[in-house]
């Protein structure tokens, strides 16, 4: 049976899901394998190496736990977590990152060519797996969330650098890059699921923690630590990323406004630098607090629908641990 | 109404079709200008600007012309044309292609940002578009073809600069990244048209269509002229891409035979003499009689269907066209 790649965090919402919601993510661990081997020697490599490389399978896991039966489900979940995978492998190609997740990435070891190809394959199978439902409906959620992942992705490209970054333009970014994959994950797996009456609710509530994960993926790029978080401080600096900590940080911090935020201003070396004035600036707590607000109107999506009470404590939990988590 | 850019060698087919193709055709490009301008400021400019450039519309020509009724399938004649794009601007970026039919690509107005997130953006509208047909299949059909594509892409390159391609490995290649793509407009028209018995063999011409179109791509690469095809003779040579004409040319011409075929070796200046060579051997004649053997094949594969005299005649007028062009 296939590993799975589930963080500590999350294993109390696997507790309360119980065995059957452990057996699914299991077999959807084992499908994506599959999906990955089943391209001929040229991609399964890339491919595989990518599927294996593992992630938080926070995605597929929203799947299951906004349906009432889990099966039905599965393809959605298998095809949520590919397309992930592939938006990630053709950041890594326009960020020319050499490692994810402690990893050589596609792009590292076959080059813009094999990791374009491969994304665009992840792209394919995730749609192709998708149909094994035979829901358009479903197939329209990815597809609108597909969208407004690379729309949020091109935002992010032409807001680098930028010191006009409004809060309310880095959140419709996050929206759009993040939440709208988590808020599909939900949404599927309540139309497949036998929940199409919460759909609606259960949307809400993914697109909510999906904010709440990128605020807080954006904290612990400034706080790490690295030993921690795999990557060094400061990488969204580097990148020209200009985060919510950063935005609060320059309101408080009269050195920090003034920052050039050009790339030749920030490398490496002094990103560390700029997260501790950061951190220092008590920005880092705001954010953590808009993340803990975004929790809190996801819990409160939950209320008005009637869900078994071990389903609604996993999908607390889950809420929960997108905020409490070092990594 | 929205312009037609179907090219003069298939005006008779469009004749052939009569009011009503012309009508489904006009609906299309009007269908395609829509998807492309509902993007927002950011890309809608590069998607309009690559779907205004225009292109034969033989993808979605197929689909109509494999349909009893053409309506039910005019989104799968957008997504097929949407899919072709995708694949094109992505290729434009990985050959780093200033100009296609004339235009500058998206790569080179862009940059490889704005142009990777064009093409998984039409990616995914593609498979939206195809979910208003209801039917799984469809998106099968059409995620399946997408990975072909996909591969045959990724064959070509590792093939580069090789002495090694056979014309057996050539011709998978070509089923793969062009003739798949056919083949699905026919199933897909046949499937959603009220045709699915005939589904089958319609796959089948398609299939055998695609090769010729390639086969007589890689002869126009050789043969030119410019002042027709638009880009200078050797292109396929300069890239890397060996092709039908070398592989036999190369048997034949002992110059040939010992030529480098490494990038260094075949700059832009010495491609036009080499062409010269490949076409005095001989081989571009061969690769003729081999795309008119597959468009013989197209045609026998329709002799055991029932079919409407004006759609047979068509049929085989598109299929006669793919390989009398001079662009």
């Amino acid at each position: 049976m296939a590993a799975l790649s589930t963080p500590a965090e999350l294993a109390p919402v696997l507790e309360a899901g119980g065995v059957e919601l452990s057996r699914l993510m299991h077999r959807t661990e084992s499908r994506l394998a599959e999906v990955a081997e089943g391209h001929g020697a040229n991609l399964a490599g890339h491919a595989a190496g990518t599927l294996a490389a593992g992630g938080k399978r926070l995605r597929p896991l929203l799947v299951f736990l906004c349906a009432a039966q889990g099966p039905p489900t599965l393809p959605a979940a298998v095809a949520v977590e590919l397309l992930h995978m592939a938006t990630l492998v053709h950041d890594d190609v326009l960020d020319r990152a050499e490692l994810r997740r402690g990893r050589p990435t596609v792009f590292s070891e076959g080059g813009r060519e094999a990791a374009t190809a491969t994304g665009d394959l992840l792209f394919s199978r995730a749609f192709a797996e998708l149909t094994a439902t035979g829901s358009a409906d479903a197939v329209r959620v990815l597809s609108m969330a597909s969208e407004g992942l690379v729309r949020g992705e091109l935002m992010q490209r032409a807001d680098a650098w930028s010191a006009d970054v409004t809060p309310e333009r880095y959140l419709e970014r996050c929206r759009l890059k993040t939440a709208t994959l988590f808020e599909a994950a939900c949404r599927m797996g309540a139309l497949l699921g036998g929940e199409p009456a919460a759909a609606e609710a259960l949307g809400r509530f993914g697109e909510r923690i999906g904010l709440a994960f990128q605020l807080l993926d954006d904290v612990l790029d400034v706080s790490g630590p690295p030993e921690r978080t795999g990557k060094p401080r400061g990488a969204d600096l580097v990148d020209g990323t200009v985060t919510l900590p950063l935005i609060i940080a320059r309101t408080r911090d009269p050195e920090l406004a003034e920052l050039d935020l050009r790339q030749a201003a920030i490398g490496p070396a002094r990103a560390a630098a700029v997260c501790d004035h950061i951190a220092t600036s008590g920005a880092l707590g705001e954010v953590r607090a808009e993340a803990f607000h975004q929790v809190a109107e996801a819990k409160a999506a939950l209320t008005g629908l009637e869900l078994p009470d071990s389903r609604r404590r996993a999908l607390n939990l889950v809420a929960d641990g997108v905020v409490e988590r070092h990594a």
